[in-house]
């Protein structure tokens, strides 16, 4: 068992709707040593992709993307989450349903930050039914730049965006990987 | 001249009202590298204000406070902006109003993460009117907690913010302080 599935099994909280809320270390309060081990986990995973860019989306995958991309010594982008209006030429754009907050959000990416010469790590906190994963590789695709694989925190395997996209050939590594919450208990894929 | 104050005569682009754009190292794409030093340089400055906790206000500030974080070894809390609805008690509660986008942000901090032992070392990018740190330190008061400073990024000294609150005591340390935009060039307090 990994650090990060200690943590998770000492202080998540798991809600109605199969949420889990990490606050104490990861989604509110953040813990600057798990977070650092967990971007060299990741960088570790994909250390031979030549990896130029990391991209996430705001706002709680940017500690994780940011110590990946220290490990890489490569840029890390955020997509930013905006209402839509004033929407210029100058920005890639894409869009993400939560199923959590029920919401669409517009995610955007100015032009300049990616190119066809790019290979892309996405990196997020969660992944559950995979569409933030989704419109970050759209607006890859958008760039034609390449996207040489996902890193994310914790996945919720039962809600099956990861195996979906794993199954289009995308190389996907998740620290965590929960198989399904018993009652008030997390049960990981590895147990 | 420093990194930081470098990086922003490159790059650094100025747009009608005084606002400057560092959209290509520090608020849309990061270079990990320049946060983890000015990380390096504000945990330096508040070495022996045995610091507790870093709280920062999403979403630009993380990453400058993760890497602040990092270096002192105590956790970052990042403030939420919420459209104020579903409001519990068990979150503090600020409002914080953007001149430049001219909409007002509620901010909150779960109860649990911060109380009267706590000494908070603020941290944010940007430092303008101050209405950012305002409700960030409005926060710590209702906590009870002790501010023991704010380390930020980019100072625009001719919006005052900064001076006003230094006024009140308090240690403000700013890597880069801008004096005035001139035309397209920004002239920094110490030219």
């Amino acid at each position: 068992m990994n650090l990060l599935e200690n943590r998770i099994l000492a202080e998540g909280k798991i809600f109605p709707g199969n949420i889990l809320k990490v606050d104490s270390f990861l989604n509110h309060q953040i813990d600057p040593i798990l977070i650092k081990q967990m971007g060299k986990e990741i960088a570790d995973h994909f250390m031979n992709k030549e990896v130029t860019k990391i991209v996430t989306i705001e706002t709680s995958g940017i500690a994780i993307a940011l110590t990946t991309a220290f490990e890489l010594g490569v840029p890390m982008i955020f997509a930013k989450k905006t209402k839509g209006q004033n929407m210029s030429d100058s920005v890639y754009v894409s869009h993400v349903f939560s199923y959590t907050k029920k919401t669409e959000s517009t995610i955007t990416i100015d032009k300049q930050y990616l190119n066809s010469k790019d290979k892309v790590l996405i990196v997020d906190d969660f992944l559950a039914t995979g569409q933030a994963l989704l419109g970050l590789m759209d607006i890859c695709t958008q760039a034609k730049a390449e996207v040489s694989g996902c890193g994310i925190g914790i996945e919720k395997v039962f809600q099956s965006g990861g195996n979906k996209i794993r199954e289009k050939g995308y190389d996907i590594y998740s620290l965590a990987k929960i198989n399904h919450f018993e009652k008030d208990r997390v049960v990981f894929e590895n147990e």
